[in-house]
């Protein structure tokens, strides 16, 4: 069944990628096939390799499948990696809208890893704004195409990507028809709250592509899936910094002698964290009307590069952002320690957040699939699992720093964002616990890792990119240029 | 100063509007002007004639002023109705979105008939969809530049007419910088909770529609007019039907032994609604980072059809909604009654809402304008006077309907909505009391006045308008279209 449809594509082999079980997936640009091609119903349409389009659209979709199941499933036991499947049964089929991401990316690799179908679902939009903005990965990533390609090398295991839009109910109805997802984890937004507060129009766009994107989802999910299982990113930044106990999602209020469980009242502090409060509601009136099932991660600030999974081949290595727009801040204050840049703290540094581990990520993730939400549940979920301040932050790299000889110095810029800098912060996370989470803690061990990878690829390290160029009082309407 | 550009489109005077002082101001598509033509600077902006046109754009502006400022202010106080301004000093200026519905309208009217200096800014939208959904006002309506015009004629009164997508924020900011607003009254969105729940595409557009056109305001005033104060029009049902108390906007919570001051939750249940709820938390956020002004009228459901200014002239008359789709319950209650159709309560009647008569959303927005929020202030008030359940309208109108010699039936029909329909409601409204609002509330005689103007208007009912046609459930991901 593999190699269906033989193309005139070049085949396009990593070179980096030379483990002799290397089975070899085409990958073409679709915009040369008969706009009306359709599947032979008699096979399954997952374990194909097809190569598909639509004429002049902006969406295409690519199956990049190259095995049988029964090849696939030969294939896994020989593998050196845990077969266990989230739950008993066949493999649960996966979409991973985001894919390309940083969590997305360690994601469908630790869920392909532990046997689930994935499909991943990106426009790869990510890497445009990169393109935009002059920034770049501090470490050196390959292409979708070419990732996919290496872990079906290394591992024997499909995964199926599909580029396109969700925003483009045409292109979501398409993938969800094919791909039949039994859970969708949805990381595809835009995530950056300085990206938002930009200008104008990237506020907009943040807003519109978020929101309008998750609605999209809803509707599939509606038509297409109704048992599915929604998992999607929100983020600790929707409940802000209240001066009492933050808990998981709800929380039960006595008023004037009535009691209630309500939505945790939300206080977003930028364009992007509002358009994860907006779908948080949208979901939550969805589980009731629909009967949707889902679960909302707010998830706190990650840090990390490696999973077990990335760690199996650089083609397969996750991004990792330090700039001032994408980078989470203890990345940031690693890479600003590699390069011997002052770590810079904005304004008072008594700004507390909850941090995770990147493979701490991909556990919650994978926890909340193997345990779905019921129909019509709307459940949160607080995925972090530590506290820190951004001086504690700094002071933990400072301390990391010594021990690797290298000098740390602090230095407090004006904060560019409005937020309170000095506040009360206790938020409730043993929701992820109670389903098995083993978190892994933010120790010296850790930060020496992260440390050395931010040595490692110093000379990558861009030092423009490191000071904070956007200010959320400063936002204008007119659309921001980038200067050289 | 008047008549600065005479053109050659021709003079529509409206054939009911015949009062002798009428001052007739000409009317045109922008189509025919060059995109370069500016004002003179030596000249007010805002008390000329100018047809204005940018070539082939979605929008155009249409500055629909024909007197000088000396011109008006002789004009006025021959006038019969009340001129104090809302504040000492010179009048200020309001810009009304959505000036052309049934709230803005009726708004835009009284504001200026209290000598506010007014500039409606609307794309008629509304108007559009009761083509598309084969709908109609049980009023009949004049086009809001005859309304204008004849408005000019009673009163001597100018209110300007800026038409265009505030979603298009080249318009918006051209109607900012044109008009310098001291407040903006934002009724321009969409606001049916079943037109949202119609199929995916009306739920996707009511959601970037109402969350990107209040972007655009917020945007606009930050760089334009940043004192320029927001009347943003929410709605009651962002709140839901929790088990306790509602309070105006925020809660205080005691947790854990700490205490805060936040937002009240909200349960929003139709797409529309929900995309207040996002509203508000935008608009939130800007009071804090930005220092915006802002007060957001959680509004009840409104009845009525007269206010002071409406009832002048029939070319001013309001439009009035009784379908399943714009009308909302007591004026469809009161169609029903005047037809001889039965009252149709959605399941058990036991929906409890806020309610108001239009006179007083007239009289709320005015008290809100004159009392502006501080510098960085979101203030919340809930607008409505009395509560109800459904079954208790049921029963008032059948009521009244017996005093006019009509036997009122009320039938209970699926409910099309998800919603609850026996709950504890008791919602704080004491803010704009505490202001100056004098309620006119829902009494025999009111309920007599709206029945007499469904019997006058019976003969213009469409008996097939009545009935719900929109399920929350049912609500599909293909454009519904409408059979005839």
């Amino acid at each position: 069944m593999a190699h269906l449809l033989s193309t005139s594509c070049s085949l396009n082999i990593p070179p980096s990628c030379k483990k002799p079980k290397c089975l070899l997936v085409n990958q073409c640009s679709s915009s040369g096939f008969p706009a009306s091609f359709s599947l032979p119903t008699s096979t399954s349409r997952s374990k194909m390799l097809i190569l598909h389009g639509k004429g002049p659209k902006r969406s295409s979709t690519i199956y990049a499948m190259a095995v049988s199941l029964s090849q696939e499933s030969k294939a896994q036991p020989g593998s050196s990696f845990p077969q266990e499947t989230g739950e008993a049964g066949s493999p649960k089929k996966v979409m991973v809208i985001g894919g390309d991401g940083y969590c997305g990316w360690a994601t469908a690799l630790h869920l392909s890893n532990r046997n689930y179908e994935v499909a991943i679902v990106d426009n790869l939009v990510r890497r445009l704004f990169d393109h935009q903005l002059g920034l770049d990965s501090l470490t050196p990533i390959s292409s979708i195409h070419n990732r996919i390609r290496c872990w079906k090398s290394l591992t024997g295991k499909d995964i199926q990507l599909h580029i396109g839009d969700i925003c483009d109910f045409e292109f979501l109805a398409e993938t969800f028809k094919s791909f039949e997802p039994d859970a969708v984890v949805h990381f595809g937004e835009q995530r950056s709250a300085p990206y938002s507060m930009i200008d104008r129009s990237r506020a907009v766009f943040t807003q519109q592509n978020n929101v309008i994107g998750t609605l999209n989802v809803l509707f599939a999910i509606k038509e297409y899936r109704d048992e599915c299982h929604l998992v999607k990113l929100g983020t600790m930044g929707e409940y802000g910094t209240p001066n009492i106990d933050i808990e998981e999602g709800y929380i039960t209020i006595t008023h004037n002698g009535r009691t209630d469980t309500l939505p945790y009242p939300k206080q977003a502090s930028s364009f992007y964290h509002l358009s994860k409060v907006h779908d948080s509601h949208n979901i939550a009136f969805t589980c009731k009307a629909w009967g949707i099932r889902a679960t909302d991660l707010n998830q706190g600030v990650v840090y990390g590069l490696r999973t077990d999974e990335t760690a199996m081949h650089d083609e397969l290595c996750n991004r990792f952002d330090y700039d001032g727009v994408f980078g989470t801040a203890l990345n940031r204050f690693c890479v600003q320690a590699a390069v011997g840049h002052p770590l810079t703290v904005y304004g008072k540094g008594g700004q507390t957040r909850g941090y995770l581990d990147i493979r701490d990520t991909v556990q919650c993730v994978e926890l909340a699939i193997a345990n779905p939400a019921q129909r019509g549940e709307f459940r949160v979920f607080n995925q972090f699992t530590e506290q820190f301040s951004v001086n504690e932050l700094a002071a933990l790299v400072t301390k990391a720093g010594e021990k690797l000889g290298i000098e740390v110095k602090t230095v407090s810029v004006p904060n560019p964002r409005v937020e309170a800098e000095e506040h009360y912060y206790n938020a409730k996370h043993t929701k992820l616990i109670e389903l098995g989470l083993k978190p892994h803690l933010l120790s010296d061990a850790l930060l020496d890792s992260l440390l050395n990878f931010a040595i490692k690829y110093k000379d990558r390290v861009d030092p423009k990119q490191i000071m904070p160029s956007v200010s959320w009082r400063k936002i204008g309407v007119k659309p921001k240029t980038v200067a050289v």
